[in-house]
């Protein structure tokens, strides 16, 4: 047996079931391991950035890792952004990174390169075969890295050599798998007591205290104190819908974001840390915990949110249920005005169902959106988590293959659309449920905003140019069609309307454009 | 004056023109100072691997560097394949990367990342801007450091806060570069003594040796000695045509380069260093120096080759001139056969113009085009240094503004293409003379035959499907029209040469699909 197979079997044993993949000549004996093993669900994309994202995707639909399969340096060079993403979505992806065989390595062949440096930046743990009787075992170990404590990208670089060697099969069985740490009820009701004292206290949630059994309990604390509950502005999952808890998202503008906390006096961090602005500007501070406030983190992300929120909640005598908000109604949908974001949102709330995923690449956009769906059907909102644009159709693969009976949403500014367009290929090879909206304002939009926030002066045309994706006009109909994804154009609140009605009823992936 | 403008002014000084970019809000004042410098000719691409691609491509033909602008760590991320491309080629880039201000650094907000750690595997140099009064020095650095001895990417990274500090201009005038040094008589003396006792020298070439100059006097020095020239399989740029002296390609895979040099006794290497196989394979050797042949380094490429290979010819009292072939004619055109690589080769020799560039990211494609071309119009070839596909597209734009009196072409593979077909839309942006090739074989091709040689046994199902890019075939003339340039599909020789006249007579970009 190949030790690569070892490896895929022993991959299948600690419950990785997907592998996203782009190989080249030397993962070839891991494709022939993949083709022994179909157990291994192994998904082909065209670029690697839509490998990565798709990894994300779909570890936070699914909780745990998918591996993807990449091609030496390169190959993983262009998977960096999307794992940049995953990493600060904190979520375990298993890395697997070809390399030359050992003895070709030393010999610096065109496409030699330096794997541990361009994985550095991205991985929380990175290893290297250094024999093929190693294989299985660092299998597991990358695996396991990948939970954590603190979830995150375990890459496992695997030379050629390493994985065509013939061996007796190794394949370790299901190995035990890190669970985060405990907040101790000592510290739980040190923060209790803290939060009692307090006047105005807030609460700010990150990673699992914004998803459904976090942001429950969070909401249990909420209507306990009356405190208002802000979520990171770009989190990870947000569970959100008309049977949770309604928290605010924190505003992305720092200004916004300190007026959101206004005499806030202690500010209690679950998953997340203190608030900081998305960019600098010149003569303006970046931290964002209110003036005045006291900072008390009941528990990080390697920790377990979830418990400690509840543990928090007992202590404080919540109810056992938070008080919810009513279910939104739909106001009437004015056909004929021309198309904004709000319509798409609005759309949303007519027509999606229970258990819908939205993956958000639409910096402007997006927050156009993100309002009418506050206690309308409920849904899963992934976040932007590292501000690397060009991840919303990959997490969408990646979204879809965690759970093949939802349907996925991806909102997609046009800009960032450009980035990973490949990823349509992949939602029609795969017959996903995926619905892409892609925002055409022809524009890097939120740029516009920040060249007058930074204060570098009036634009003129070779700078406004360069925000500009007017010349010429990407025709994204005809890029969708490209890559095998039904596409329609939208003008009108109407003509969108009609489009999502349509694209729910047929199933598999679309493509919207929403000209705005 | 704002620091980037001192930045720009300082760069136009040392004779950068050219700015490859896509920026974000860290980079907003490079932008107003691009804005206020129109000199600096500022290209906005889709995707950063777009970038550093055209980066390339523009130092490939102008023999300097062009700078490019991206956006933190992610951005730079999605340069890095090219720049490995870049790297491979040993040509000068200057790569900016913005970074965020240095206060905000610290904490760490959620597009922080590793800068140098991403720029590492790719960079001759890295220079982090400190203070900003010395944002103009560090960039005479960089350029410095781009040229070599030996040319590569020098990355510097500027902290938001350091490109927008008001300052007294401070813009610093044309340096010195660094030059090649100039190998000794004594030692060209060596090497022609050297030649002259063995009974089968073989020149072998790279970097500048395989260009106009150096490939001339080459043929001078094969002139004289009656002996074999090779290139580098995948030479930065090959110059061709009836007016060059035609040397040979290596070829490819390894036996078949052994062969090529059988019975060589003493390898003469030019800007380069002695030939190794592209990949490992189980049981076969991967260094290509033919078995008993001594290995004779008359420079590498930190060395002048081109005049060391001038004063090795005159040493040897070569010709003045090499020998030449007399000018291929071709043959006449079978209109109806069905399209194949060959036929685009001979389309390209009937009508190409003498000054023409191509540009070779089309893996098993490019090997059928090739042949065709020798002794064929005056072109430069060119190659895929670093392996890392998605590279023809980029570097075509880039090449097309080195030199825009010239027609440039860029052969790709359809799995190629996909990476980084944002480029198109450059190209119609920027109006360019590119004709695209998509070789549209629905497959990663050259994958088929490399898992029959890694013996990693019969490819089942799983395996096919995983080199197979059939399941939806892309639509590469919606792709091309979405990008907005004209695009035709073909299958036939006679379509194929129909659409190369059409679209070498309308100038602009164009995308030509051969459906082979």
């Amino acid at each position: 047996m190949f030790a690569a197979e070892s490896l895929v079997k022993t991959l299948l044993a600690q419950g990785v079931e997907v592998c996203f993949t782009n190989p080249g000549t030397s993962e070839m004996h891991m494709v022939a391991a993949l083709d022994r093993n179909p157990e291994m669900h192994s998904v082909l994309c065209l670029f690697e950035g839509v490998a990565s994202g798709a990894a994300d995707g779909y570890a936070r639909m699914s909780g745990k890792p998918a591996c993807t399969l990449l091609h030496l340096g390169p190959g993983l060079a262009n998977g960096l952004a999307n794992f940049h993403n995953a990493k600060r979505a904190k979520v375990p992806v298993v890395n697997i990174v070809g390399d030359h065989a050992r003895d070709h390595l030393q010999l610096d062949a065109p496409l030699t390169s330096d794997i541990v440096g361009y994985c550095s930046p991205v991985s929380r743990w990175i290893g290297t075969v250094c024999e093929p009787s190693d294989v299985s075992s660092m299998a597991v170990e990358a695996v396991q890295q990948s939970y954590g404590p603190e979830p995150g990208v375990a890459s496992l670089i695997l030379p050629a050599d390493c994985a065509w060697s013939d061996q007796e099969p190794d394949v370790i069985k299901g190995a035990d798998m890190p669970k985060r740490a405990v907040v101790s009820a000592a510290r739980i009701a040190e923060v209790a007591s803290q939060i009692k004292a307090a006047k105005n206290p807030v609460l700010y949630l990150g990673d699992l205290a914004t998803q459904e059994a976090g942001i429950f309990t969070a909401g249990r604390i909420a209507s306990a104190l009356g405190c208002r509950v802000f979520m990171e502005t770009f989190a990870t999952r947000m569970s959100r819908g008309s049977s949770r808890f309604s928290a605010q998202r924190l505003s992305y503008f720092g200004e916004s974001a300190l007026e959101d906390m206004k005499d806030c006096d202690l500010l209690v961090i679950a998953g997340s840390k203190a608030p900081v602005s998305f960019f600098a500007y010149p003569g303006v501070g970046s931290e964002l915990t209110p003036p005045g406030a006291e900072v008390c983190m009941l528990a990080d992300a390697a920790m377990d949110t979830v418990q400690a929120l509840s543990d928090l909640a007992d202590m404080l005598q919540a109810p056992a249920n938070p008080e919810l908000a009513p279910r939104a109604s739909a106001p009437d949908l004015d056909r004929d005005q021309p198309l904004n974001p709000g319509f798409v949102g609005l759309s949303l709330l007519r027509h999606m169902q229970d258990g819908s995923v939205i993956c958000d690449d639409a910096t402007t956009s997006g927050m156009g959106v993100y309002p009418w769906l506050e206690n309308g059907p409920d849904h899963e909102w992934l976040c932007l988590t590292g501000g690397a644009i060009g991840m919303g159709m990959p997490l969408a693969v990646g979204a879809a293959l965690a759970c093949s009976d939802k349907q996925v949403f991806a909102l997609c500014g046009d800009g960032a659309a450009a980035y990973t367009c490949q990823a349509l290929w992949t939602q029609a090879r795969e017959k996903q449920n995926i619905i892409n909206v892609v925002f055409a304002n022809h524009s890097y939009l939120i740029l516009n905003f920040e060249l007058a926030r930074v204060g570098a002066g009036d634009p003129g045309p070779a700078a406004q140019s360069m925000l500009d994706l007017s010349n010429p006009k990407i025709d994204w109909v005809a890029l969708g069609n490209g890559f095998g994804v039904p596409s329609v154009s939208t003008k009108t609140a109407g003509e969108f309307d009609d489009a999502l009605v349509h694209a729910m009823a047929t199933g598999g992936p679309h493509l919207i454009v929403a000209e705005i």
